[in-house]
């Protein structure tokens, strides 16, 4: 295969690795956080009465249906919200908007492993800190990032792969002190307790740097459909809006579901409850076995593997479980997770399979 | 609106300006060549029967439902197609692979104005040389390209905004001299009457520096499903397809839906026909009326104003036409087409509309 058309760029550039997505319905699917329970009932309504021959059509250009949709649940003007293809949509695209090849992006290790791919791919530098022992951000961050320059830093909350969640007045102070934008991914939000009274919303009327991104693809069962959606002033949301977003880049049926989805509030908010309560259940039993499980707030528990017991190493349970069709996330390339599995958490049937084959392996 | 955060490239750019996109059903929309017919009645089907759970996993990374069948079609590898989120992607998509920022691309004007904007956005240059008057391009096109360094040259054929087509042997000889990349964008190919025996896809297998665009906006009616591929050689797909495209770029209602009508090939090539047959039609009442019209092969006119009659100037027009619901597309700012108007072909019964229309005014 020749490569000499590819750009010096990317003919460098790794690529970003996604979990493994089987086809097969047997698989015990706990690697890539998906919601264990289907989308809201009214998709299915949507879905039946919709006229195909509306495809013929071009889409809204700026989705403006979705965007009202969206705009009215977190109380926020409409031009505030961009409807994206997926959440990796908005992340590259914030690339394109606000940083020039040869320009810095930043945010704290691990997290998302795709931040450093896309920065790659796009010619950025990467200015790149160490969390926390307990996966909390160090007390400096932010001037660390000023004095690297760094135009965006990315602030995955509930952390991914801990679980942990900063303070909404955490990443206020956060944003204020930043010179860049802060890029707030808030894939797994919706998982976050009520009770935690997080709310970061309205820092995106306080803050002109905060860009805030959700998708749909954990909190409203819809990893398939490919929708999300970013909340910033218009200072952040018009460019992308009207410039580096492709034209159409979320298609007809993908707005129609996806405001149905974030319509039906009661629907989602109860599997967020069943994700919430099974997170918990899971969590103690692990403990139970000796795994180390720190307190998570997303759909997904970092669980280490225990030291002194007869359990192999995390990267053997990854493999024995995956032989026994149950899979699950293991980062052996990161030292401080190499002995660490992420595991999504399912409904109560398969987190009991999962339970019941680490206790064969014991 | 601060602008403080948006990098000097874009908010230098400009933006590209899509045709307008009423809701209005009442809308006689001939301005974007959306095919006047609605797509395949197998799409309904693979609806209907289509579990809405099964958005809640990710789709398949690249598509190789859609792709198996894109391969078997065209009778290439499947490793030579990638499917994108409307053709538009890929163009994007070429740009973020095989042009560094700084780089130029070129095509011969007037063309897509999509290529000068996605350039910009990149922080591309471009180099851009006129089309003869009758629409083909200079004997000394691909020396002028190698000259000016350029590393993609997009040719749209059949060509728009005029409908001209390149023969196949013409594009071989183009792609043989040519240094950089050759993106063939066949948008609007299905439109080719058979007889034209015009079949550009052996070039695939002949020439590396080949990339042929293909979108079912048009030929299948599903302008609002945003589905498209590209046809290359191995070189030239992977880096897109394991680097530059996001990970999940097509969503499983897409895969799902683009797929059932390529396979439907009947359904789809009995609409060309009909929009063939309308498309002559409608070019011998236009001429009848002293409209300049050059023969099309796509599924629009460009139909040149009479000087020498009582005919408002195009843009009236344009605007007379809207007035009445009717919508076409008007390219004031070229002065090569300022005197022009770009027709979609619609229904037998669209057309007429426009006609008296036209002959309202005259």
């Amino acid at each position: 295969m020749s490569h000499r058309y590819e750009r010096p760029t990317i003919r460098r550039a790794g690529s970003y690795v996604p979990g493994e997505q089987p086809e097969d319905d047997g698989v015990i699917k706990l690697n890539t956080n998906e919601n264990p329970y289907p989308p809201s009932p009214q998709l299915e309504q949507a879905l039946r009465g919709f006229d195909v021959s509306r495809l013929r059509r071009y889409p809204q250009p700026t989705a403006q249906t979705f965007r009202a949709a969206a705009a009215r649940l977190h109380d926020v003007p409409a031009d505030s919200v961009i409807a994206t293809n997926g959440g990796d949509e908005l992340l590259r695209l914030v690339f394109a908007t606000f940083v020039e090849p040869g320009e810095s992006i930043g945010y704290a290790s691990p997290s998302y492993s795709l931040y450093p791919v896309l920065a790659e791919l796009h010619g950025a530098a990467v200015f790149n800190v160490d969390l926390q022992p307990d996966w909390t951000l160090p007390d400096d961050f932010a001037q660390q990032m000023n004095r690297a320059g760094v135009k965006v830093t990315f602030v995955v909350n509930p952390h991914a792969p801990s679980g942990a969640l900063l303070s909404a007045s955490d990443i206020s102070a956060l944003a204020q002190s930043l010179d860049g934008v802060l890029l707030l991914d808030e894939a797994y939000v919706d998982f976050v307790d009520p009770n935690e009274r997080y709310n970061a919303l309205p820092l995106v009327a306080q803050r002109e740097n905060v860009l805030i991104l959700r998708s749909l693809s954990k909190g409203y069962s819809l990893a398939g459909l490919r929708y999300g959606y970013g909340i910033g002033s218009p200072g952040l949301i018009t460019p992308i809006q009207n410039k580096t977003k492709d034209s159409y880049n979320t298609d007809v049926l993908g707005q129609l579901l996806a405001t149905a989805a974030l319509e039906d509030q009661a629907y989602a908010a109860d599997t967020w409850r069943r994700v919430r309560a099974d997170r918990a259940s899971l969590r103690e039993a692990l403990q139970t076995r000796g795994f180390a499980v720190g307190p998570s707030h997303a759909n997904f528990l970092l669980a280490r593997i225990p030291t002194d017991a007869a359990v192999p190493s995390a990267g053997t349970v990854y493999e024995l479980l995956k032989q026994q069709n149950i899979l699950v996330r293991y980062f052996g390339a990161d030292p401080r997770l190499a002995d660490c599995l992420r595991i999504s958490v399912g409904t109560p049937q398969e987190n009991a399979r999962l339970l019941a084959a680490l206790d064969a392996m014991a």
